[in-house]
């Protein structure tokens, strides 16, 4: 047994289990609204937000009353104004610092995700080269 | 307007729709499953995948039956072979190339995440950075 090839008994159990993955945040389409957000401190508006995730608005509110009032995302993660424009209403959303923080501590999570695909390769890599009668093949 | 504060209207539409974020593959215990099956290139048997993943037997073979029957996951994304280990029953799981091809297709988009998200990080710093009276603040 070498460090390229433990034994599943010497993993800890719940290895892979990536708990932190906070399911609030962990949809493909919330995903993109915080990463549009994150990427517009300044906020953008609905209509935008709608155009930049592909999402209709129904789908936005949606995952925006997920984001903003449910009791999963306490302190809510982001903020929405309604004002005016032009005398027309325009709604605004904003990343809360609390949607920042959260958001932050899921990528974190995405990382060790991709850390521990690419350790694998890694290893997947040395164990080929070391395999005798495939060098060089 | 300079590079790091480009108006939204200057973003394609679905900028930030993410609609490579497979959903099959997309769900906290299926990433865990999928990367533990990924590092063990041999496969698991049922009870290490179980316990590394930290799933009760009724839910692993739940999000099994998904990966390897399910009409989105053709062909089958993991392979599952009933043996006998001194003469008590052994299942094993194994990633098929599929499997192997389609999740590193998901990881490659969650790269494309963290990497916008990053993005966005230097952008704010930069932004920061000229901000005028902030300097060495």
């Amino acid at each position: 047994m070498n460090d390229n090839e433990k034994e599943p008994e010497a993993e800890e159990s719940g290895r892979f289990a990536y708990t932190g993955l906070d399911p609030v945040l962990h949809s493909q389409n919330r995903i993109g609204i915080l990463t549009a957000l994150a990427t517009h401190s300044d906020g953008l508006s609905f209509g935008d937000l709608a155009r930049l995730c592909s999402l209709t608005d129904g789908n936005l509110s949606r995952h925006l009353d997920m984001l903003a009032r449910s009791e999963a995302s306490k302190p809510a993660l982001v903020k929405i104004t309604k004002s005016f424009q032009d005398r027309r209403p325009l709604t605004t959303v904003v990343l809360t610092s609390n949607g920042r923080k959260r958001f932050r501590e899921y990528l974190t999570q995405l990382e060790k995700v991709l850390r521990d695909a690419a350790a694998q390769a890694d290893a997947q890599a040395a164990k080929s080269k070391t395999r005798p009668g495939l060098a060089g093949a």
